[in-house]
């Protein structure tokens, strides 16, 4: 534990000049976190729920089976963890089946290729749809793109995922995915089928959530793995014309109820005040769900328990929320805060782990922008385990994005996502692509963060007016 | 270029302190071999022609249309390159076919697994086979296990594979591939899955030959990804019982002809005196052949085709061989060590390129012994693009390994294969794989290896009296 003398120090090496002289109250919140720092390093209840959730339920589809053996899953294991409260509230969730997918080259040479169906897609006719490709270096070519080139075509959109720290990567190509079908569909596309929102080069397709335009017609679409992309490029390179034979049988059926799933540790003194750490329950079918977003699960619950499990209750209430159906549109994230819209000026921050379980490097807010030297100061000791103060530009988390609009601060707890695009929204989702010492490091973190958040002074609002990224 | 004394500083420097006076003809041969080298290295042949097989042709199970369009396509592509002599030899292959395969554990939770059918492997029965699992650390283990542990069971061999530059961790255990399911059905099992034969963890299982025995009745053979092995494993870890339900239809379809493919840079002086530098043409059919062996291919053509092109002939024949069908039972080198008994004499020394696109980084020999000192120093300069003096324990490749117990000198270029069994017999295996920097170097060595050993006057029978590896 540290000293006052160590901590203005560690203040000063930030060059964080000002209020270096921290209450009493702050120095034992900041020594309890540094305890919430410590059993989370040594604890492998993050990996264990992890483990728990891939293997007894796997993939968890919005609105399937699945996706309610996951709700009665978290249930009963927040309840066995022992918080104050757990409860679940019912979220109408559409319901989509993957189907079958195959597509193979025709013409000018024979081969399969590996793809899967996008997410909300419609299926091709059953004798499947065979066209020759036109290709794109990206959806905003395909948007410049002469109708005439378009039309009758199957539309490839051959956008490639930069590697980095923070993902941005996926920013740039995932709307290729989500927007496609419309942006070609309106050139008189008959299908679209892009290079998989992924950094990998593994024979395997990334799926992920699309969109229709209403007045334009639903084609199918589906994405291909991004060796098959390459060898498109390649026979593109011996000839103008590539036809595709393109099968896909998935099915809209309609919605069902599913859960936000909901545990609390209530708070002492200011109970009806919230922090709020979520992740979201539901996954793509392919993997089990583990990196998107098992570890967010496993993640915050630990966090939670942890403060729990304290001799001491936090000021305010921890709750954690375990969303329903994020990948189909975060419509966990929306119900929730349509449900909870008059209590949403109680909540005093909120963060959502949805980014894998690679350690978490920096810390961002989005706060009135006076608080953030505050704030900072008062998280200055998740420095020892690698989280940097970072910039008032959080967006809190898929599931939370909504909320600065409504008020309500959120805080980015950064991960290092170099290699999350590899096993995004793939069957090689599973659990060994977690490192459980840096699940383990992201449990410490969001303990400490839960913490000194519950316990802090400092005023949050308004939040500072932006665009939330 | 290097002079006489720079040479002996090289011979001095590898220790090897005899026979430092090479003669005049050996310092003019080891010149040609460098220029080789450097062309070699400035060359994109070698890549070209991987990139034209695995993109116009694709995978190539032996006996199958794609096989036959690999032969065409290795025939049009010697002829075309311009070799003195390009012929083809039939060979009678079994055409197996893989089908569909499924599996899903149906207890203590339910979860789909991604496998796929061993090479060879019967079919299940329509409706499947359901039935517990039981797990065995490695073959040996299961053929010590208790025949009433196994009967009525489906034999899972959870023996995960070591990661090695020369790729000894396959050695150990590929057996439990080949052997398992005779071993299993001995026992009673009803069927076998093994964890694939791979170093990764991408959800892609391995694929690769097995052989039944004859009294035991076959039973159906698969492999799971090794994220799927794990997942049985933290099965186990809760539940004794865990059921599989498995369904597989490959069908085994006669036989068919192939072709060994045959280019010859015809020797000057000695022209019924053969080099051999192989490869094989068939392929796994998952993915498009490019590490296994469209590398092989490629090496070996470039590296003959940069002698072709020489303004001097080399003093023996040249002979690219690529067979036919080595995946299924090294059907092709087989072949050509019968069809070629009476020339075999005439063989100087013959190796095969088959483990991928990895630097080589020793050249190991199968020859007299009191040959190898002799040999090192003829191929001294390997060492400018890293390929080290080895030993004399090598096998030459899969399609020539028959060849040393006939008397034929062989020689290993050995090459990194620390990534090979990442990709090896699964869809991954594609283009993207292949580093076209390692690979030229790979054309460099077998095209200063060839030459030098067209032109050696050193005495290499008879072979070395051991196992070949």
């Amino acid at each position: 534990m540290k000293t006052k003398t160590v901590y203005c120090l560690s203040g000063l090496l930030l060059g964080l000049l000002t209020a270096c002289q921290p209450s009493d109250s702050n120095l034992k919140n900041q020594n309890v976190a540094l305890q919430l720092q410590q059993k989370a390093l040594n604890s492998t209840l993050g990996y264990d729920l992890v483990e728990s959730l891939t293997v007894e339920v796997g993939p968890r589809l919005p609105g399937t089976d699945k996706d309610i053996q996951a709700v009665n899953w978290a249930v009963n294991k927040l309840q066995s963890l022992g918080f104050d409260k757990v409860y679940r509230e019912p979220v109408q969730v559409p319901v989509w089946h993957r189907g079958q997918a195959h597509a193979a080259v025709t013409s000018p040479y024979t081969q399969s290729l590996v793809i899967t169906a996008l997410g909300g897609s419609v299926a091709t006719p059953e004798e499947g749809i065979t066209a020759d490709i036109v290709r794109f270096n990206s959806l905003a070519d395909l948007k410049q793109a002469a109708p005439e080139s378009v039309e009758g075509k199957i539309v490839f959109i051959d956008h490639k995922t930069e590697r980095h720290q923070d993902g941005h990567g996926y920013g740039k190509t995932a709307p290729g995915r989500s927007q496609g079908a419309a942006a070609a569909a309106q050139k008189g596309a008959v299908a679209i089928v892009i290079r998989s929102i992924g950094t990998d080069s593994d024979r395997l397709a990334h799926t992920g959530m699309m969109r229709y335009q209403e007045g334009i017609k639903p084609i199918p679409a589906a994405a291909m793995s991004n060796p098959d992309a390459d060898l498109i490029n390649n026979m593109l390179k011996r000839s103008d014309k590539v036809t595709l034979q393109l099968f896909l049988s998935p099915e809209s059926q309609g919605t069902a109820t599913s859960y936000n799933v909901i545990a609390e540790v209530t708070g002492s003194s200011k109970p009806e005040e919230i922090v709020l750490i979520g992740a979201h329950l539901d996954s793509w079918d392919e993997g089990t769900g583990a990196i998107d977003d098992g570890a967010g699960v496993g993640i915050v619950t630990a966090a939670a328990k942890l403060i729990q499990d304290l001799p001491q209750k936090p000021a305010r209430t921890i709750r954690v929320v375990l969303y329903a159906a994020e990948e189909i549109g975060l419509v966990g994230g929306k119900a929730y805060a349509k449900a909870h819209q008059h209590e949403l000026h109680n909540h005093y921050i909120a963060a959502e782990s949805d980014f894998g379980a690679g350690r978490i490097y920096q810390l961002d807010w989005n706060v009135n922008e006076a608080a953030v030297n505050a704030l900072q100061q008062l998280t200055v000791e998740m420095a020892d385990i690698g989280v940097m103060p970072g910039n008032n530009e959080a967006s809190g988390g898929p599931d939370v994005s909504m909320l600065p609009a409504l008020g309500v601060p959120v805080a980015s707890l950064r991960q290092d996502g170099r290699d999350y695009f590899d096993w995004h929204h793939t069957p090689n989702d599973t659990l060994d692509k977690i490192d459980p010492a840096a699940l383990a490091q992201n449990v410490a973190a969001y303990a400490q963060f839960a913490w000194l958040m519950a316990q802090s002074e400092i005023i949050l609002r308004p939040v500072a007016e932006k665009q939330s990224q």
